[in-house]
């Protein structure tokens, strides 16, 4: 075998056990029995262990060294940068020290769920700390590997080449322009009709069934995925299985359609994929703000836009047995975009949203560079939110403990939903651009022009480029906040 | 780490590969969309062979090698018995020759799928080929690494130890008894009340709620388990999380009913491993034979026996809202234990059953020495099942194409299915024996008389001895025909 075969075989059959492992994970948040976790996360430890290791082999090390990268084609020299990343990744932590993170994290997140529920950040402190701390050692080790400071170390493996400085830059550019906004916003929103939702309870059933006509619409396959009930929404498998879950508020459907679509968009990237080079990191999502794109630009882009709202909305009602103005498109677009500042990220609209994630941003850099105490997290959580939202959480469940990432410790990953919401923005501009009659084939629940672009500019370019470079091929520009400001000026801010 | 520590680590991670794989199967038969078979195929394969080269790797060889097996209490000599057995079989076979059966194996399966519905043999039989060819030089590899005959190292891993000169003796024993025993068995039936199904339809849900209600009577613990719906019924799992599949004939609510007890039988077995070896070999089951007689003691020594009858026969007749006198248990039992010789092997009765498996037992004896050519398998089929059965199949698809087993390329299999029902009964007459009260008890529904004394004897003993010993300490006797003999008497010769 040549080294580059080499290297496709070892990265192949590691994606395999990472895509058996997401099959599994989906098993366990959907199917399984509440008394088979503990076989599960010895199953998921090994498949986790045994990925890792084929990444960091030497067998991997030796072919990385000894190949010959001017005798590949470019997607095979993408191919090996990809293979590159991943081993450096891979072998820049010792074992040991990924057991430790991962045993911290395994008991804190446990003791995370009754801290949420209670608001005693105290308790879950002295369990948290050892969290924070081998985050610490191994955002050094991984920074001394790669190069790059301890924060990009960590945020690299979700948005690879992405640095602080650059977020940094767009989101101090962001934050003025939404805090400017939203009183704006507001004020624009309270001087029109107030959108009511029609009379419900909306069955789950009924929901289900919506869920189903409009991912169909959109171009979801069933014979490649499955919708399924779950408490919290994702979207997990591999190019031919696909798989969506949802949750049902019986109060609003608009919320779990929204969820559905979102997870949809992040669905059809994953199906999307450049099937010649199947199982290869080249063919791979280019990480997690761009598949955020994916998903948003499906959800805030297309099924919250006034144009596709004139499909659904009909749609729904014949779903619901609705009759009256309340089905209206207009009244359940204003609906849908309705803006409130509000202490739960996950609850928040496209405006406020982003000053929930610039708040995570600020303070995980500081506690990466150890610049902040985790102690102090509840204090500079507080006065932040103050600060961004003008609001104060009245206790920690609604302020410093309502998101896992960080004490199951992932650190670096909150940018890129926002980073993902711009790069939504900027990819539907750019289809807006070359697809005309785009908002035409919306108001039909013709999804088809989108899709068929964002599979060409996106889905099919896999990682050929790195993320900016995909953009840049893509629209013109490296990640930007000038299409993300416009959705939200002409979405929000226009005169009714 | 210590010789044993080694094996102890290698042997655990392929038992989770293994457990992984299995809950992966389960989802690929009863949850994945159709379209996601391609990539579960690479998914199990990967782990398939990561586990094979665990278990065949040289760390494992030189650990077996450095071990001191006179420091190793009792459980541990076992584990590592256990553990140089599968080494040999995984190291045995080179990989390439793993590989080209299974690719044979995959190409027969595919189209045996469509031959089966056809009867169409002989357009099979290219296809076939190669999965006989791959099957002998591995027969052949394997008896030269076992010191074994080339049929003994195919049956090996099903029933570890187990040699054909045994299972041709106990055959030979029962074909006789049980030709005698058919005519008579017909007669008295004839003889008696013919025996008739309450009226249906049954519907799928009232049988799955009745399946339901059965499983927790017997100690099935929902928490740590699931039942679903499937084509083929199979149970699969892992010890904390051990699942039951079945499948509901609206015509005919008992044949679900006794499916989903056999497949609990086999889940019980899984739930009741050793805990105190999780994951290493010595805990696991005790090969295919021991594996069926859990099942068929639920199955054929329990449920369908008049005490447990007088037990279910109400249950069932208030699921379904029935009311009469062929809702009593007499009749229900009498129609749970009818015996009707027919070409199906798994619609076949108690009686009937053991002559299907004999034909296939002598049959691929001689595929494997090659005294029997594949081309010759539908002539030498239909002779046997006119000696054996009396009857000759009107076609191949009711005939030599009914199994999988062959196609898929599994030889050696076969015989465990009787060998299990043997055991089955020599069993449940050991435990019927140290259990005084125990049909009353299963009268009133309880079945945990038997539960507990397959624990003990069976469950938590693991692989600490050799399948034969195993039935030596439980029953005084190796494998044997008496009582599985003396069970067709008393429940089908017995005057009425």
């Amino acid at each position: 075998m040549t080294p580059y075969e080499t290297l496709q075989r070892a990265f192949a059959r590691a994606a395999k056990l990472n895509t058996a492992a997401s099959k599994l994970g989906w098993d366990q948040r959907v199917m399984m029995p509440p008394g088979g976790a503990a076989d599960r996360g010895e199953e998921l430890a090994t498949l986790a262990a045994l990925a890792h290791e084929i990444e960091a082999s030497p067998q991997v090390a030796d072919a990385l060294a000894a190949i010959a990268e001017a005798d590949l084609h470019p997607w095979q020299a993408a191919n090996v940068r990809e293979m590159r990343r991943r081993h450096l990744h891979a072998a820049a932590v010792p074992s040991d020290l990924v057991e430790a993170a991962e045993t911290a994290a395994a008991r804190c997140e446990i003791a995370w769920r009754e801290a949420r529920r209670t608001g005693d950040f105290e308790s879950l402190l002295p369990l948290w700390r050892p969290v924070v701390a081998t985050m610490r050692e191994k955002a050094a080790a991984k920074a001394a590997a790669l190069g790059v400071s301890p924060y990009d170390a960590l945020m690299d493996p979700y948005d690879p080449g992405r640095r602080s400085a650059q977020v940094n830059d767009l989101f101090d550019d962001l934050e003025p322009f939404l805090r400017d906004a939203l009183p704006k916003v507001l004020d624009r929103q309270a001087s029109g009709p107030a959108p009511q939702l029609p009379p419900g309870p909306f069955p789950a059933e009924r929901q289900r069934e919506l869920g189903r006509r409009l991912m169909t619409a959109v171009g979801y396959d069933f014979h490649h995925g499955r919708l399924d009930d779950t408490t919290h929404p994702f979207s997990t498998g591999s190019s031919d299985d696909a798989r969506v879950t949802a949750r049902w508020d019986e109060a609003d459907f608009t919320s779990g359609l929204m969820a559905v679509l979102h997870e949809t968009g992040h669905a059809l990237y994953t199906r999307g994929k450049n099937r010649n080079f199947a199982w290869q990191p080249v063919a791979s999502h280019r990480g997690m703000t761009i598949h955020e794109s994916q998903s948003l630009c499906l959800e805030m882009q297309v099924a919250r836009s006034r144009a596709f709202t004139e499909y659904w909305a009909p749609v729904a009602r014949d779903v619901f047995e609705g009759s009256g103005p309340l089905w209206q498109a207009d009244n359940l677009h204003r609906w849908a975009t309705g803006v409130e500042p509000g202490f739960i990220r996950v609850d928040a609209d496209a405006v406020t949203y982003p000053l929930h994630i610039i708040l995570r941003f600020r303070l995980e850099q500081r506690l990466v560079d150890g610049s902040l105490d985790p102690a102090d997290v509840p204090a500079a959580w507080d006065a932040e939110m103050q600060h961004l939202l003008g609001i104060a959480p009245p206790n920690h469940s609604l302020g410093c403990l309502q998101d896992m990432h960080w004490y199951d410790g992932a650190f670096g990953y909150f940018p890129t939903y926002s980073l993902g919401a711009m790069a939504a923005a900027q990819l539907f501009q750019a289809a807006e651009q070359a697809e005309p009659g785009l908002h035409e084939a919306l108001a039909r629940g013709d999804v088809s022009p989108v899709i068929a672009w964002m599979r060409t500019h996106v889905h099919e370019v896999g990682c050929l480029y790195e993320p900016d470079d995909l953009l840049r091929t893509a629209t013109g520009q490296p990640l930007g906040s000038a299409a993300f400001k416009r959705h939200i000026r002409e979405r929000y801010l226009a005169p009714a």
